[in-house]
């Protein structure tokens, strides 16, 4: 198993200059870091109430009044903080960070003495700690208070988070482990901190408790049933009818084919048990992740990389069963596809858990959230009606227009941290090689001290160009994905066609590496026609287009009403439109002369509808629903 | 507007003689009937509790404990006499009839001293009567055992449970009405049910009422979430949320144009309608019904006849909107279509009522019933998966086999008294017309004494043979349907070609029939494939197959796994198999060579899946999950 490489050390060590995501990562930092402190505060009109830093004021003593909330609303501003974190790297703003500061000295105030930290139960039901593990979050809170830990002093050398983190897990860790309490946790997150905090702290106990939390795992199907049994108190919603797949506890994680229950908690389980199979260069460990994400991409995915595809449970289903207009597809779960997928390319660099992060990263995570960081989707349909949805026969998450703030305030915070920390993606060192896994905008600092810019304006366009800025005084490889996608790539090195050698989806170049050496890269991007496995139910006879890494949808706004009518003939040339910076905050759309069936007023009659000539345009999925509310869908019929 | 002809009248005046209909006769009166009295009785092992016998002998006195089931279960008891009285026409059972009786004297021991009637208020909140209408269903409970007690009185001649009803409709006379407390039904039936009582006893308060609850019927939109403020208790399912149109209260009926709600409410309602309308020769309130008949059957109605799209509310969604997995279609609804249909009729005969009453008669009620009668669907999806099903990621009600009994039991019984009642919708007379509606053999003895037998072995063949056997002395005309799916008819009487005029969906002839005279009529049956409006988004691109009135499925059981998988070319003939006595209990199959995609491999791929030729194999709708749980699907790709 390869070496191991820190996620946060990249983001550090890389500085974006994307065309594509410097815009959102500002639109994040300017808009959505600042609004998303005002939601935590309630100090934004119209939206629901977070309550959230009221929650620690009133833990802290230093306000009073009743928690209000979910059980996991110390969460918003914890994954907050980490935002705010890696932000700071992209553009430092002693305000925000004074901001965040104040944050912590709450969170600080809050902390109780036994280094216990939780609002929901220190305010409301202080006698009923740990005892309700599979629905009360307890530990999902403290992981995420835990990355927010990490992450802040990575990015500002500031270790108050950091000394609060450590009590809290040492907390946790005096209770629960090997000996001591049997306990796991309900949402699975904590798995993931622990590891983080044991690379930055050295500190083998954490990575001793997230190693015992992914081994016990499944062991007892039961836990949670009979936790429930044991304790004489209830929450409304009770877990004992809960089946142990929805919080992967149906079997230990070795033994499992399936991905299974709701996704973003079986994402964040995955994303820890893949850093420790590297960790611990645990095969059989990391064989149950490729087996899993064999399953989850093979089987269980959109084409946008959203997963689980119900509003029951926010789950995994069945194999192929992919709705389009119920997809549930939470934006959370398409971030935590990019974290499982970061993860498993850091443990085994392969261009296939790449084409996916990069497929997460261009449509199913950037759709949760409006082109000027205002307002978020939760659920990420791909096909919409809002006569549908206004009619509210599926879960209130569902909506063809996005909303300022949910009572589950989970999705906006996650984006946040995954734009801001977007630097930890783009690149990854393994040995001697410096891998370029994503084709963002950026100048990267290797280990061995060598300095590569990378530059493009992709997705758009397909021509990249790396500049060695500082070598490294020695031979090194650089290893550049091909995507799955693009079968034709031209690389040149200072102008002459270069030999590479191509591992695993990686085209490689060895050289001793001299500033100004110029390599280009140029990517084929043609619109091309996508179809689903026909066992897909909803797709069958369908067609999805997609170009590059980027996948389109058909807007109403565009095409007109009733989009069911539309066809796109097999034969239909789709022709990119040229890169319109006015639009949707600029994008290269695509155009085609499809069909439109014309009603001939009778509900069912015995001939097919006549159809007539229409010019189709598709815009970019990520961006749909930013023109007002319209239909759209992903799945056009051929 | 046409004479007005009694339902009842023409079920005592025809006696049933089919090959298709009498064989689902006896299931429900051999199987059916006998299954619902011990279910009712709660002696049927490993199914739903019902209770409701218990109920009633706990509100005589005869039994003691406490209430149980829903707030409508004497309703289910209601609907059980009024099959056996039917049934007793079609086949007199002095057993079964004693049984009814000491039902019936159950029912009279259970009644008040003021003539109140309903087992959940006398034994559970007597205090709280006739308090929340929007809820209860005390009308509603009172409508259906209103309509046990003329059929029971029409069948028998006995008049027990038609006095009964009478004390209970008084009782609701004094106290609702014009003048008197305002009030309206939450779940409408009651309507329907005072205008038959109206029609046995004469009594003209009855149909004032009636005419009181329809005319007032969405005045005032507030009526019910007034109500639920001004009472000071309230169910769990408060109705405080529920908006107007679920129960029709959104407007006033004549100003209606579209069929909202709650789907079997808006039935038994418009059925009402209809009914008033005729009796009451009004041309404003009829054209309501047409405008709302138009809607539904033009925009909300699958091709099964099944109506209410959706689980939640049970009800009518939008125009087009009409899903085929997750396609409510509750059994009760469309037993309602046919009320509705037969009452469209007596008041205007058009063939294009009776097409859908059939098309609902042969495909969306009886798919309600297993083909021995001792299972039912609540739901009627148009296409099932039993993995789907089982993830129970829809509502409990949908599954891909039929269950022995439901909580909320209302299908098995109204399905029994359509079957059993089915000589009231075959032939009626208006006027010197007497008209053929549905093609189910029997013999009807006509108002004028003419006697005609009807013969045929429909609908697996097209053949029918119209025998008179009495005249009546004097020219009359009998007007037989040209159903809307059949362009070729041929038409002779006593062997010579006949020339009949076309009114309105019918060829009428006239003449003095004489016995022996022979009419054959030969409708072309050949498989057709349907398409649906293209704005139908669960439809589009796809097709579906009927013979005649039935429309036909594919099964996994015939076709193998993943039906999505399947394309029935536009240019494959498909072909009629003889009929099968042996399968399904009999019936006549289509087979044709269609198209299998075979899966490559990948999720996602930039071509379309290889196809293979397979023969594919369609049966009739209603006899699908006959033969274990399978995969179905109405609507195949094209």
């Amino acid at each position: 198993m390869p070496h191991k490489v820190d996620l946060f050390k990249t983001v550090k060590d890389v500085s974006v200059n994307d065309p594509f995501f410097s815009r959102i990562q500002n639109v994040v930092i300017d808009q959505m870091i600042p609004y998303q402190k005002r939601a935590l505060n309630d100090e934004i009109p119209d939206v629901k109430k977070s309550h959230c830093i009221e929650n620690f004021r009133i833990a802290a003593g230093q306000s009073t009044g009743e928690y209000y909330g979910r059980v996991f609303q110390d969460s918003d501003l914890a994954k907050w903080i980490e935002a705010v974190a890696y932000s700071l790297v992209v553009k430092p703003d002693p305000e925000l960070e004074a901001q965040a500061d104040e944050a912590i000295d709450l969170i600080g105030a809050a902390q109780q003495e036994d280094g216990y930290l939780n609002t929901y139960f220190t305010v409301k039901e202080p006698e009923h700690r740990w005892q309700n593990l599979a629905d009360c979050h307890e530990m999902y809170c403290a992981g995420h208070m835990t990355e927010a830990g990490v992450a802040y002093y990575l990015a500002t050398g500031k270790d108050k988070l950091l000394k609060i983190v450590c009590r809290l897990c040492d907390h946790i860790e005096r209770r629960f482990g090997p000996g001591k309490v049997y306990g796991l946790p309900g949402h699975e997150e904590i798995e993931l901190a622990l590891l983080r905090l044991y690379r930055v702290t050295g500190e083998k106990k954490y990575l001793d408790l997230a190693k015992f939390f992914i081994d016990e795992r499944g062991q007892d199907p039961e836990f949670f049933i009979k936790e429930a049994k044991n304790r004489g108190w209830k929450r409304v919603k009770s877990d004992e009818t809960t089946p142990p797949t929805y919080m992967q506890n149906h079997a230990p994680i070795r033994e499992m084919n399936t991905v299974e229950g709701h996704a973003v908690r079986c994402m964040y389980l995955l994303t820890a048990v893949a850093d420790l199979a590297a960790e611990t260069d645990d095969d059989e460990l990391f064989d149950a992740c490729k087996r899993l994400w064999e399953n989850m991409t093979e089987r269980r995915m959109y084409i946008t990389a959203g997963i689980g595809s119900t509003a029951w449970g926010e789950a995994f289903t069945r194999d192929f069963d992919l709705p389009n207009d119920t997809a549930y597809a939470e934006t959370c779960a398409a971030v935590g596809v990019c974290f499982f997928a970061r993860q498993m390319l850091e443990a085994e660099p392969d261009g296939r858990y790449a084409d996916v992060m990069e497929r997460a990263l261009y449509n199913g995570t950037i759709s949760g959230m409006q082109l000027d960081g205002t307002k978020f989707f939760y659920v990420n349909q791909l096909e919409a009606d809002p006569h549908m949805n206004a009619d509210a026969y599926y879960d209130e998450e569902y909506s063809a227009e996005r909303t300022g703030w949910y009572d589950c305030a989970c999705c906006p915070p996650n984006l946040a941290r995954l734009m801001t920390g977007l630097g930890g993606y783009i690149w990854s060192e393994s040995g001697d090689v410096l891998y370029s896994h994503l084709f963002v905008g950026s100048t990267v600092k290797a280990g061995n001290g060598a300095e590569i810019e990378l530059k493009g304006n992709y997705p758009w366009e397909g021509n990249l160009t790396y500049t060695v800025k500082k070598g490294a005084g020695k031979a090194f490889k650089l290893a550049i994905r091909q995507p799955g996608w693009c079968e034709n790539v031209k690389l040149t090195v200072n102008g002459a066609a270069a030999e590479a050698e191509e591992v695993a989806g990686y085209l490689v170049l060895e050289r001793d590496w001299q500033p100004g050496d110029v390599i280009r890269y140029e990517l084929e991007l043609t619109p091309v026609r996508v179809y689903a496995d026909p066992r897909v139910r909803a797709d069958a006879g369908c067609v999805a287009l997609m170009r590059g890494p980027v996948v389109y949808a058909f807007e109403g706004v565009d095409n007109g009403p009733d989009l069911s009518c539309l066809r796109l003939p097999k034969d239909a040339a789709v022709t990119a439109l040229p890169y319109d910076a006015n639009l949707l905050e600029g994008v290269v759309a695509l155009q085609m002369t499809g069909k439109r069936a014309v009603p001939d007023g009778g509900l069912y009659g015995f001939d097919a509808a006549q159809e007539e000539d229409v010019t189709l345009k598709a815009v970019p999925y990520y961006a749909w629903a930013n023109r007002g509310s319209n239909q759209m869908r992903v799945w056009i019929r051929e």
